[in-house]
């Protein structure tokens, strides 16, 4: 596969832990590496970090008051009026390390965990040839890698890693909010690496052959919990689905088992799901994501099967 | 075995969910059993609801100044000059279902879920012949049942259900903070009733015959986490431990494995752990909580035997 000229323009890349300040793992993962001064085994990139949501860490909850990792559309960022305590702290990011749309950093690695079983999640906001060939390269490389998108979802996209013009979510579950387990960890590290091997080789026009097919996980919809009249939610998601890594959804599936031992059954097209009771969508009364498997060329960047 | 009268003198039991704010198992059990009115079932006793923390629920944290559940000695409920959050309910809550030596609900169920794999922990706060038989009950009648004492820790103890004079704290786990699973839920639901039959049944002289001996884990202390100058963990529990229910600790076992991969062992006293990797502890740093296993008998209320 040709080597991108593009990848000659990374020069800086900036780790990030503690977007959400309940998920352990990247934090633990940015002060490892900080102290161990890793930074210094690349040659061909400077590597800053950032702990980004210092006051969420110490409440041990995901955000304060807004998920910083919806805060970052350019138009929030530009917009004055909102003060909030993530607000501030997505302005002072981009401050530092953007300005969105022209950025300090080249390429950012966002580190995140999931209560669900996302598997080595590996999230794009960006669907090109660069970024179909990182995720690529991560799924060659690695187990138990799932490449799911966020594209399709918003044009001015409002995570953290937006602001450079190259980046990766990596989000490893499951695993508990607020504690750390070493494989979750383990398996975080190894996929932070081989995002900066991708990065190394391809400038040093290296990289082996990549299969030219990548299936993507797209989403589409949410399915809510139900609720009583105040809000309570009354069901569960079913035990049919829970833990389960991004299983196959058809209508007449036990979708809620509910507490009243009830089973609910699910009454929408055949699709995927991920998330699935997620605790930090609980917030939204979210129960789980759906999805398509999508087949993307690499030469093309286009979209050549799909169910 | 012979029937306690004492037994007759429960005729209120009051039932708590949220001690916790995002042990979300009790709080949905007790919204259910409200609305379904479940209270009407029982004919020996009058059933009444509490959730217990509504700003740390609203908060989805454990707790916003301090932990409500060590909210309960009586030298704390008698200081006016404790006044956060917590301290305040846990004043509230004493004025209403207690006072605590004196109280108006006869025997109290708090319901709690863990991040570990403590199965259903029945965590008695009161070594007597009462409880005794109802945790051998329990054991008797259900799955995966472990009894743990926290009675030997403190002579006035600070849990919410220490102010009636008889009660038990249900505590199912693993389950991640801030959602709900049925199996837990279904779980925690059937320990409620079978402590509600015990009572019943007790009040009918009906109980069947226990068994002399029980088996109770006893916490005698705790392993922190390994921590750099500046107080930040180095190391996670190692995956030798992580997941397993009460497992034996013997001098060499891997204890630890620090964020550079090295292991590091254990070398105290052979002993059985708990609460192994609790997300809720991360707080105080504690990694796991050390526990003797020791023999009762029910009818001298002694221990028979321990290692």
């Amino acid at each position: 596969m040709e080597l991108l000229r593009e990848h000659e323009s990374i020069s800086s890349v900036l780790l990030v832990g503690g977007t959400h300040g309940n998920e352990l793992t990247g934090i633990h993962l940015v002060q490892h590496w900080k102290k161990q001064k890793i930074e210094n085994k690349f040659n061909h990139f400077r590597l800053d970090y950032l702990i980004a949501n210092l006051s969420a860490i110490d409440a041990n909850k995901r955000y304060i008051d807004h998920d910083l990792n919806r805060c970052f559309k350019l138009l929030d960022l530009e917009d004055h009026s909102l003060k909030s305590n993530e607000q501030l702290r997505a302005k002072q990011i981009n401050n530092k390390f953007g300005p969105k749309g022209n950025s300090k950093v080249d390429f950012i690695i966002d580190l995140h965990t999931s209560t669900t079983n996302m598997q080595t999640n590996i999230v794009l906001t960006r669907i090109d040839a660069f970024h179909l060939q990182l995720a690529a390269y991560l799924k060659q490389r690695l187990p138990n890698v799932v490449i799911t998108s966020e594209s399709e979802l918003m044009e001015d996209h409002h995570f953290l890693e937006s602001i450079a013009g190259k980046g990766v979510l990596i989000e490893v579950g499951p695993i508990p909010q607020g504690s750390v387990e070493y494989p979750c960890f383990e398996t975080t590290e190894k996929t932070v690496l081989t995002c900066l091997e991708f990065i190394e080789m391809s400038k040093q026009h290296t990289i082996d052959d990549l299969p030219d097919e990548l299936e993507i996980m797209s989403y589409h919809s949410k399915i809510y919990f139900p609720t009583d009249e105040i809000g309570n939610i009354t069901a569960s998601v079913h035990p049919d689905l829970v833990g389960k890594a991004y299983p196959q959804l058809v209508r007449g599936d036990r979708l809620f088992k509910s507490f009243d031992g009830g089973d609910v059954f699910y009454q929408g097209d055949d699709t995927y799901c991920a998330f699935i009771n997620e605790a930090a969508y609980y917030d939204q009364k979210i129960a789980m994501c759906l999805c398509r498997s999508k087949k993307y060329s690499l030469s093309s960047c286009k979209v050549i099967d799909f169910k």
